[in-house]
């Protein structure tokens, strides 16, 4: 057994972002050494870590380089170099996600592709090699409007995702490899969080439901639980639990899936990492998925994931009328709403739309916490400096 | 109203131990500058607050020079030079708990004073300039044996106190100003933590109990809430509120006392800072204790202090045959228990009774929790390495 508290065990995390902040939270509980290499001089992991390294994360020798320092590497961003990866597992050093899982979801295509191999259910989808090829599809009918395009690789943050209407909404798309999805009519937008350490032990988290703004198309509310039926729960945890076999994934797997009018479940996608929709179980879970990460990629025991109490999660993210150094107003105001904590990212900069932090409300009572959520939506403004 | 969150706003905590630590998680949840100063280079405070400096705490100059670089200071531990708190705060910076608070609690037969001159309800005590002076009392039978022997200043961790049942126990005591104070017979050692901030808002956390082993005169489990009458936990919850007041203190101030065979309330000594007997908060609490301290300290609005579920604590103490580099035997059974959390607080070397960490056991049934607790006691051992 690897002796990792207070010792000389090396953990490497590559992204240096919130999700690599959140979970420097854990490994300072447990007192176990970090690295952490991002392209920012400014990332919010930074002060944290025990060593940081400024480097881009694409860049084969960076990444190579930075990984023969750790005795185990990580990421908190699917956008790494997979080959440097590769060299670092031929070389003894272990790494969590593979490189062999990360490339089967680094570009969303193959992604699509590995769960119709699987008889994972999705929603049917073709892949196109470009815009053009998209486009001639679409004219001859083979692709019927409306759909969703999604760009193959670099999609973050609801970039790489566009709902096609018409044919003119193909103009503004970045070109390159991408998906035309059948735009499926669905109930609600799940999410299930899958742990797997090297072991082979599983525990998921109970399924959380996103709730959209009643006219945007804009996640408002992350919920835990989902206030869906119990049968349906039961089906979409079993779900994202064939996902996270099927990848043979290590650490944790964010499974988004739509559960239909007819309450089938469709994978939309997953990523290998802590996630947003997670972000509740900070203070609504036993173990919140930052230490569950940092304990499936160590192969401890998985902890607890059941909730102590209903939780809810609001992004915070930049006005999109504010751009310059950042202020937070009306903080003071959700703050002495109980059970309401916010959690700010560190970015000094707000731009439209940025995520810089999120906030939690936690009750016993999920229609009160809900009720609180909104009070803290409509006071608190991510604005920049007058 | 201040800006806190990602601005020039800058916070100074005068020493750099677990408790130091524990409250960086709060600072860098809410992006909030720290500096933190303290006399060890391998402070566990080090690596995660923005500027750490290594420098003596009772030293006038390096405290003063310190100060003057942040716009509110803070300590987590009692030992700091006063006088340079006074300087500070003459010099409009903002010194929470104050220099006068602080001093009133630093010396303990000027603490106990207050507690007389403000009608708090306290064992009886003698204060005595030097040993050979309470010698001479006892000889004279102007104290009678059995008593509780305190030293007025630099007592820690159980050391500066000692129960006095035969003359010869005398002997083996420190110099310097002390305390006679009567041996109260108690049924239970409980603590209650008051959270008060700059403009008057006070909340009280649950009552704690300490529970003794039934043999060895030693508190094995901090258990919230305490096992007590209803109305014994008000009056207790009362009484630390009196406290509080009396001292005008801001920030969280650590009440513990002592209920006797007649239900009375009786105040042992208080620590103006988050304690040893609120690390439970961190899993139970809906505001922790080092978040409810960054919350008072800066005036922002406080958080609810209730558990969402039961909470036990046990400290991790270096085994009393042991000496070296540190070693967490078991540590990985523990983890496979539900609700169970280690803290580690990273320093290197254990020896002899040492607090080199602690666990929290939650779960909503407290009982449940107190079995898991046994377990985690009988289990885990602080070793150093063969």
């Amino acid at each position: 057994m690897v002796n990792y508290f207070s010792s000389d065990f090396k953990l490497a995390i590559l992204g240096g972002g919130q999700l690599g902040k959140m979970m420097l939270y854990e490994t300072r509980k447990y007192d176990i050494q970090t690295l952490v290499l991002d392209p920012s001089e400014e990332a919010p992991c930074k002060i944290s870590c025990n060593y940081f390294e400024q480097g881009d994360l694409m860049d084969y020798e960076t990444v190579l380089n930075f990984g023969r320092k750790a005795d185990v590497v990580t990421f908190e961003i699917e956008g790494v170099n997979i080959e440097a990866l590769k060299q670092l597992e031929s070389e003894g050093i272990k790494t969590y996600p593979s490189a062999d899982t990360l490339e089967k979801i680094q570009n969303k295509a193959v992604q699509k592709q590995f769960y119709k191999n699987n008889n994972i259910p999705t929603a049917d989808f073709k892949v196109f090699s470009d815009l053009k090829e998209l486009r001639s599809a679409v004219e001859k009918e083979t692709v019927k409007i409306p759909f969703v395009w999604k760009s193959a690789t670099g999609g973050y943050d609801g970039k790489g995702v566009s709902v096609i209407k018409k044919t003119a909404d193909l103009d503004g798309l970045s070109d390159g490899e991408c998906i035309a999805e059948n735009l499926v009519p669905f109930k609600n937008e799940l999410a299930v969080i899958v742990a797997r350490n090297p072991s082979g032990e599983v525990r998921t988290y109970p399924v959380v439901e996103m709730e959209f703004h009643p006219t945007a198309n804009q996640v408002e509310y992350v919920i835990c639980p989902a206030r869906i039926d119990e049968k349906v729960a039961e089906k979409a945890r079993k779900t994202a639990e064939r996902v996270s076999e099927a990848f043979e994934h290590v650490g944790l797997l964010a499974v988004e899936m739509f559960q239909t009018k007819d309450d089938e479940i469709l994978i939309n996608e997953v990523a290998p990492r802590p996630h947003n929709s997670g972000h509740y179980s900070i203070e609504a879970s036993y173990t919140n998925q930052f230490e569950q990460q940092i304990r499936a990629i160590l192969d401890l025991p998985l902890g607890n994931t059941d909730s102590k109490v209903g939780g809810i999660m609001v992004n915070l993210v930049g006005d999109e009328n504010h751009e310059g150094e950042v202020v937070y107003e009306n903080i003071e105001e959700i703050m002495k709403l109980d059970g309401v904590t916010p959690h700010i990212y560190g970015k000094k900069i707000t731009r439209p739309f940025r995520k810089m932090g999120h906030v939690t409300i936690v009750d016993k009572d999920l229609a009160k916490a809900r009720k609180v959520a909104e009070k803290v939506k409509n006071s608190i403004k991510v604005i920049s400096k007058k």
